[in-house]
């Protein structure tokens, strides 16, 4: 339950990252971000300051449908049900809480996750649709799905993932990652590139989707996402993609947390 | 092909409603409408003021996959199928030219249509998401999709669709309306109502979506929407739905502008 009174809340955040500089605070007034959206609305509610911590630190005009966040709160006037019906009450429409659980004290939504979904959405028409452009990115070359599937698959198992990153976010020591899932699908005109590993690189999902497209386009063969990845090498594979294609789904963790309150599908 | 060197452009257009006081031009620069938007793109490009005019004269916020317009011009610098690419180049992101075809001399996107399909689409779960949300209608209570394809069959053929329509569009003489597509399918949290008809009065599709919601909730059986056309009261209706969940899809027309290049699917 809790330690002397304090919740530790477990919420479940969907968003459209478009108008917002990312996930995580920038501590300015005038640089909006998901975080500081989550901690003035639970302030608005309850007049409590609270810091809180998100599974995924997604990038500029990423979204979400799963993203998990946790904060502890001495506050009692809302009861753990009724939190996602509070907040959504005062967010504005681009921010959702879906869901609201109690976790335990220790509970740490980054560090506990054990496994995370994202799905890169690419518009594959001659001509891209108004109503898919804030959630995808735009490619009018023909795509061949069934090739950069193939592709995806040479990235399934645990592997150093430093080719398929930004230099940015180089400062981790260790950048083997296990993905579990890799593949791509056409749907229509959209090809979805879904991908699930126990944790990401910095970029990492945008520079696969930029490398399977080159292979989508027949640039090169699947078997190459093999060899970015073996080579080490970030010069030598496709381009970083827009942030608007990405969306996290859903983050999982260990036992009763396991997320099955998380959008189901994809 | 032309008369005097004019040429009868047939568009198919695309936009997102959002930002727009629906397709018809207002008179104002104040208020945008679709119509203005694509007027001014060819003036831009051509120096030359058109008049255009478009198959459905959707209400602000209403969105479309396949308008159909058409504008008789003098100006032959950019060539037929080079078109879409042109006013794209100088239309907002928001609205999209998917196709432009030389049309007969006498061609009206108007009156020369003979069926159009629209889509209304309700996000059914119990919090809405964020990235549907400027393209659907949120309904919390779970809707029996079953319940809605049944009574949406009630419709189909040729009726006097008074009832399902608003007041000010009451001036057309016939009310009489031929229906060959009404169903009601869920796809995950989505309550998807499709509709083809000859033509459509009014707020049809909206007053059609909010009386299939009426009885999605169990308040009314399948057969209401038979008492509600036969009683040809607007007042023992479903409420018109919000403009957001609805889209043009498709407009057809006799022979060889059957639409074909239009969006393929829903």
């Amino acid at each position: 339950m809790s330690e002397e009174g304090t919740r530790n809340l477990k919420l479940t955040v969907a968003y459209d990252g478009t108008a917002y500089h990312g996930f995580q605070d920038q501590n300015r007034e005038d640089v909006p971000t998901i975080q500081q959206a989550l901690e003035r609305a639970w302030h608005t509610l309850t007049g409590e300051k609270v810091r809180l911590t998100g599974a995924g630190r997604t990038d500029a005009g990423v979204h979400a449908l799963g993203q998990v966040v946790n904060f502890r709160t001495h506050q009692q006037a809302v009861p753990t049900d009724r939190v996602p019906f509070a907040m959504n009450s005062v967010l504005p429409e681009d921010i959702r809480v879906v869901d609201a659980v109690e976790a335990p004290y220790s509970f740490h939504a980054r560090f506990d996750a054990v496994k995370k979904r994202y799905v890169y959405r690419i518009d594959n028409r001659p001509i891209p649709s108004p109503l898919e452009r804030l959630y995808t990115h735009f490619e009018p070359r023909p795509l061949d799905a069934h090739a950069m599937n193939q592709a995806a698959g040479f990235w399934l198992g645990r592997h150093d993932f430093t080719a398929l990153s930004s230099a940015k976010g180089s400062v981790v020591k260790d950048a083997r990652r296990t993905v579990v899932r890799c593949e791509v699908e056409r749907e229509g005109d959209s090809v979805i590139f879904r991908v699930e590993a126990d944790g990401f690189l910095y970029h990492m999902v945008r520079a696969m989707a930029g490398t399977l497209v080159m292979v989508g386009l027949g640039r090169q063969p699947p078997s190459w996402a093999r060899e970015v990845l073996n080579n080490r090498d970030r010069s030598a594979r496709g381009p970083t993609l827009p942030a608007k294609g990405l969306t996290l789904y859903r983050v999982w963790y260990e036992g009763v947390l396991s997320g099955d309150e998380q959008p189901s599908g994809d």
